[in-house]
């Protein structure tokens, strides 16, 4: 099977689907219906996962439901659910790990063999040395977090650093796209509610994947991130959308909301596409 | 029971005990004899724990090895046992979460809830509102991820930042002790390997528990931490050792090894603390 990128770069170009479910089954939240089930995140995940499998590029279980409800058998068989069924999505265990090498080896070890993920989220805060035993696995993707979507994520982020005075994040995605990068597969993470800097980093890393959390929810503007986020050819991103779509609806029937819900985000996400495609680069359908 | 900080104030104080054990159970080097144990990590990191109790102020089971080995309910069971047979020291859950608000929730339910773990390892790089979801359980303790003593650790940490062009691990310190610390529960997690660094931030945060990792295997310099990180009261510090103790031995005697490992490097720290109150350098050849 083709490496995390060449799936991806099949869905954007093929298919220009960039729309990244995340899956966060919490446990306060789910159906009344599934909350009965023996397996009741797994169950949740399951019907979720097939209701919205064809308009998405990927999906991205959250890693802290699970772990808070002692159910990481339940996330072993999400994951392996996706990849049987649907084996050309992109599956980004979204875990943010992070640790010196020896105990980065484990955790990659937790991502890529325990759960078999395509991807997982990592935070660079401890240095090029705890990335390398993520980003070692050359066919799976490292999605470094780099500018978060959360009220005070500048506290760090936008610290000015240097004699250039760039902010921290920026040099986050220098690294991410130079040295850190000699398998090139890493890709980063920047939240929606700061399009200018998703434009900023898009110009520093150019080819990255770009996986960007805070749509709906957290009220980011989806024309700014398309038109500030895309790479060349009209694609590159993974826009992630959790609470909106997942709980779209709490009745017997919340699958099929959760697909409404879907649905109006990757037309969406088509029309600001083609909105920015004018005054730029044509069509994303040459890529793949 | 008290709060993790008096807890550690009465083994700092009343006893003299800095040592931390870490609890890492790869199953690559687990001892031949329990390797064959139905709950090998808990067998072994229980027998660890008994050996060595009487010589610490804290344990800390590093959470990676367990979720690569699918070994959550030990993790938890290892937890429970310290907690119900040493109540007076403190478990730090390395686990090094970090995420945004309602995610951070879930990873504060799973380390002091799901496992009751008196604190956690803590990454800062999203900044303050992901580390409140932690620091908001007043009676438990977050570390917060300052000063790694892994080699690249200085790639992001060691960036100038601001006017004042102060590395990034010192902001860290700074609004670990002030904005952040509104319920006075977070300490910081500054490696061995840069002394002066430990120094830096022991001038900023004054009365924050420190905890110590990379003495032994990472070969730092224990009379220098001392020295540079103990607080006024000559106290202050967990100073972490976890291959040196724990795989001090391979075979049956593995327990006691560790033990004597252990009591090597208590009296190393004793020796340490002692003579930095004379003001001097005693050599460092006591450390095993």
């Amino acid at each position: 099977m083709e490496g995390m990128l060449d799936r991806l770069r099949l869905s954007w170009g093929r298919e220009g689907k960039m729309l990244c479910v995340g899956l966060d089954p919490d446990t306060e939240r789910l159906p009344g219906c599934v909350k009965g089930e023996e397996r009741p995140l797994f169950a949740f995940s399951r019907a979720i996962v097939d209701a919205t499998a064809d308009l998405v590029c990927a999906f991205k279980p959250q890693a802290a439901y699970f772990h808070a409800a002692a159910a990481e058998s339940e996330l072993a068989e999400t994951i392996a659910y996706i990849k049987e069924r649907y084996p050309h999505l992109v599956v980004i265990l979204d875990a943010k790990r992070g640790d010196i090498g020896a105990t980065a080896r484990q955790y990659a070890l937790e991502a890529f063999v325990r759960y078999g993920a395509d991807a997982v989220t990592v935070n660079p805060y401890m240095g090029g040395d705890t990335v390398e035993p993520f980003a070692q696995y050359r066919d799976r993707g490292v999605f470094l977090i780099c500018r978060t979507s959360n009220p005070s994520s500048g506290d760090l982020q936008e610290l000015a650093t240097g004699e250039a005075g760039r902010p921290l994040f920026e040099e986050v995605a220098r690294l991410a796209t130079g040295r850190w990068n000699a398998n090139r597969n890493i890709g980063l993470v920047v939240g929606a509610p700061y399009p200018s800097d998703l434009g900023r980093v898009r110009r520093l890393a150019p080819e990255a994947p770009i996986l960007v959390p805070g749509i709906g929810a957290q009220g980011g503007d989806l024309n700014a991130v398309l038109r500030e986020g895309c790479d060349v050819a009209g694609a590159g991103l993974l826009i992630n959308v959790s609470r909106d779509i997942i709980f779209a609806g709490d009745g017997p029937d919340f699958a099929d909301r959760a697909r409404v819900a879907a649905e109006e985000y990757a037309a969406a996400i088509r029309k600001a596409v083609e909105a920015g495609g004018r005054d730029n680069e044509m069509g994303s359908e040459s890529r793949s």
